[in-house]
């Protein structure tokens, strides 16, 4: 048995908890799978720079509109792919020979079960370490669901975890599920010459959106992509060759790959969590409180496996809250959940931060609303945008913004205003008027949405 | 001779003076050139709408590096042209009828001069018409300078008031000068097809910038153009059927089109205005204060032709202060040009807001800096991206941004946040980590220049 001053699990965002303050203690790092977690690689990364080359492709195929005209003479999957995966790959061994060889961590490879508080055996390669601490964090994340009727029908299926090595790029492909992993690989392969086929159980795409973006993008979504909608999945059949979904309205679906993205769950299951008092919630996650502490003293959580959010970038906020009440027992730091903004980078591009109109609503504002088209602000005439709009949700009483949803180019940077605006309380108007907006770039489509806001102050 | 309680000089920001204050009195508009100004006539709208086709089919030529190969076929020049124009034409042609029929507006197409205070004529179609008003509001923007080796030359050359109506592309074009405008119009020709040679008097281009950000985008133009730095022109000939400089050194520089773009200046010869009693500055510029008033009572200015700043975010500014200046004599709103931001759309692009480091140093900040590369945060990784920055410049006690210099894919988006936080004095660690950033969206290259500035607060 070794002890530790601190043991993590996991080594995604869990991995930075690593600060100079533990210089001089030992810490056990601990990762049955690959080193970095899923953002480096089997997430928000390689997603991002096949996306790009995805948008790229677009541009092409768009750009007689813009009196350009040309060809996409062919694509190159296995360039993308060993272009991407030849970045990503080497700094997730680089990261894990860190650990291993480094002054003051210990690395465990291979996967950890509770035995009782802050105690741990890791099974590496058969052999049952032991390994305590005084303090332990839960940083396993999460992982797909695949639903049994495609698990209990043998069908050879993907996940985001293994589609984006593929060796060559099928003809066509079904995807299972309408949130953003869906919408992400649909953009991908679409636009790398692939006919893609959703399948989804809800009436619309991007469900967790505000339901006006929802609508757009499902909207858009079936003008490029054949997608069937409020779909029951009642049979699968298929080999290495191609699947045939049938669906519960008799319609068959089918696709030389399958790719599942109907969602993902905490990877806390087989923890032990119940050998160290560790609770958890119905949906699986670890519970913690506002400072990342479980249930068990002196364990922390963070990221999939216990946030509300399965965002990298809350995982690593959380991450630096914990490596400060690590060290700062009597002086804990409290998670920032207020404003979270999650991005799609699909075809559209989505943003959102803050409240949709129907959660203003509820929450009893006096809600004023403005959708701001892309197509009325110069940049979009630039652009020849049709589709694109920034959604905005004020308090027309306080004038504060609630909430920011953007579908079109660049959501994701667009909407970074708003996001400071609502995290520093900067009220809609102050906002608009208080500073410049370079003309006529981009971000006045969210300038004109604020004018647009009933709210003291504009005219 | 007509009385009138308000005359407007110029049709660009000075037409949306007509707000309902005036409803119930008399407005005379005079316009000597088209409605609706350098802007949308000539300026910001129309070169954005070129700059995005260049954009498209630059993203083409650039995109085997993503694995995806393609060949531009062919430019429809006179499509692009007709797009931009069949757009931007009808919206002037529809601003002059407005004026010319509206309910309260009287509209003089012609030339205006003061003949005292207060009191005009107007040459429309030679005909002197006289017009007094209680209040008169000069605005009548700039144009572009000719050096006089050029026009003394008698070579047939273009500015930007003729360059994107021209019929059909050149094979080569001599860009004379090394600010904005050459770099937007070298980036759309050469994107187009053209050979772009720029001929500029400086040791860089976009001298107005950062010296880093004027450096990098010196070296960047330098592997587009054929670029000839610090070169006088001795002597030009030719004529329609092409131009050629001989520059001081002996080199010549041939084109089948000259390109003026030396800057500009403001419309203020000609007004008459030492009959008005309105004092203009060394540069030409009508000299106003802080509240728009020129040294005439009841004469104000606004924009290019008085405004430190030649912007149109900044001249919509003045007309929002002037246009509640107008009608509050009592309560008198004071321009805020504390930070303004700009924009170069070329390729890369770049924006700016607030003091480059030079200024910084120069005002006695103690100063730090940070310049992130874009090539260092995983969306530049996504983009292939070797040449972007973002640069801050920051006070090193009092953790206050001063400045942020960006060269880059949407700079003039990405910049939003740090206008932001400079006009509402939010500090560099708070801006930092005060707010979620998107992972992985671009914006997390100001992110990490926030990041990496010796301010305290931040690691």
């Amino acid at each position: 048995m070794t002890h530790f001053d601190l043991a993590i699990i996991g080594t995604g965002s869990g991995n930075s908890l690593v600060t100079p303050d533990f210089d001089d203690k030992r810490v056990a790092v601990i990762e049955e799978g690959t080193f970095g977690g899923t953002c480096l690689n089997v997430g928000c990364i390689p997603t991002k720079m096949f996306v790009y080359a995805a948008d790229i492709a677009d541009h092409i195929r768009e750009s007689a509109r813009y009196g350009v005209d040309a060809t996409v003479d062919g694509v190159r999957w296995r360039d993308i792919r060993d272009r991407v995966f030849g970045r990503i790959d080497p700094i997730a061994q680089g990261g894990k020979d860190y650990r291993v060889n480094g002054p003051n961590t210990t690395a465990y490879l291979g996967h950890a079960t509770f035995t009782g508080p802050r105690s741990l055996v890791v099974d590496v390669d058969g052999e049952q370490q032991e390994v305590t601490a005084d303090q332990v964090v839960i940083a396993a994340g999460g992982h797909a669901v695949v639903p049994e009727v495609v698990r209990e029908s043998g069908v050879p299926f993907h996940t985001s975890d293994t589609i984006m090595r593929i060796d060559e790029l099928p003809s066509s492909l079904v995807i299972l599920g309408g949130g953003f992993i869906s919408a992400e690989f649909a953009h991908v392969f679409s636009a790398l010459g692939v006919e893609v086929r959703i399948v989804t159980r809800g009436p619309g795409l991007l469900r967790a959106e505000d339901a006006e973006i929802s609508q757009r993008f499902t909207e858009v979504a079936q003008q490029q992509w054949d997608v069937h909608l409020s779909a029951t999945v009642d049979a699968l059949k298929g080999d290495d060759s191609g699947v045939t979904l049938t669906l519960g309205d008799g319609t068959t679906v089918e696709g030389d790959l399958l790719l599942v993205a109907t969602g993902r769950e905490p990877n806390s299951a087989g923890l032990g969590l119940e050998n160290a008092g560790v609770a958890t919630l119905s949906d699986g996650r670890v519970q913690v409180d506002e400072f990342g502490r479980t249930t068990a003293d002196g364990v922390w959580a963070l990221g999939d496996i216990s946030s509300p959010y399965q965002l990298k970038h809350v995982a690593n906020h959380e991450a630096r809250v914990i490596a400060h009440n690590l060290v700062h027992p009597d002086d804990l730091q409290a998670f920032d959940h207020r404003f979270v903004p999650a991005a799609v980078f699909s075809h559209p591009q989505v943003a959102s931060v803050g409240l949709t109109e129907q959660q203003a609503r509820d929450a009893g504002h006096d809600v004023t609303t403005k959708t701001q088209a892309y197509g009325d602000v110069a940049y979009g005439w630039a652009m020849e945008d049709t589709t694109g709009i920034c959604k905005l949700v004020a308090d027309r009483q306080t004038g504060q913004l609630l909430g920011a949803h953007i579908l079109g180019k660049d959501a994701s940077t667009v909407i970074q205003p708003a996001i400071q605006a609502l995290s520093f309380g900067l009220g809609v108007h102050e906002m608009a008027r208080g500073q410049y907006w370079i003309h006529p770039a981009l971000a006045e489509v969210l300038e004109n949405a604020l004018l647009g806001l009933d709210v003291p102050g504009n005219a």
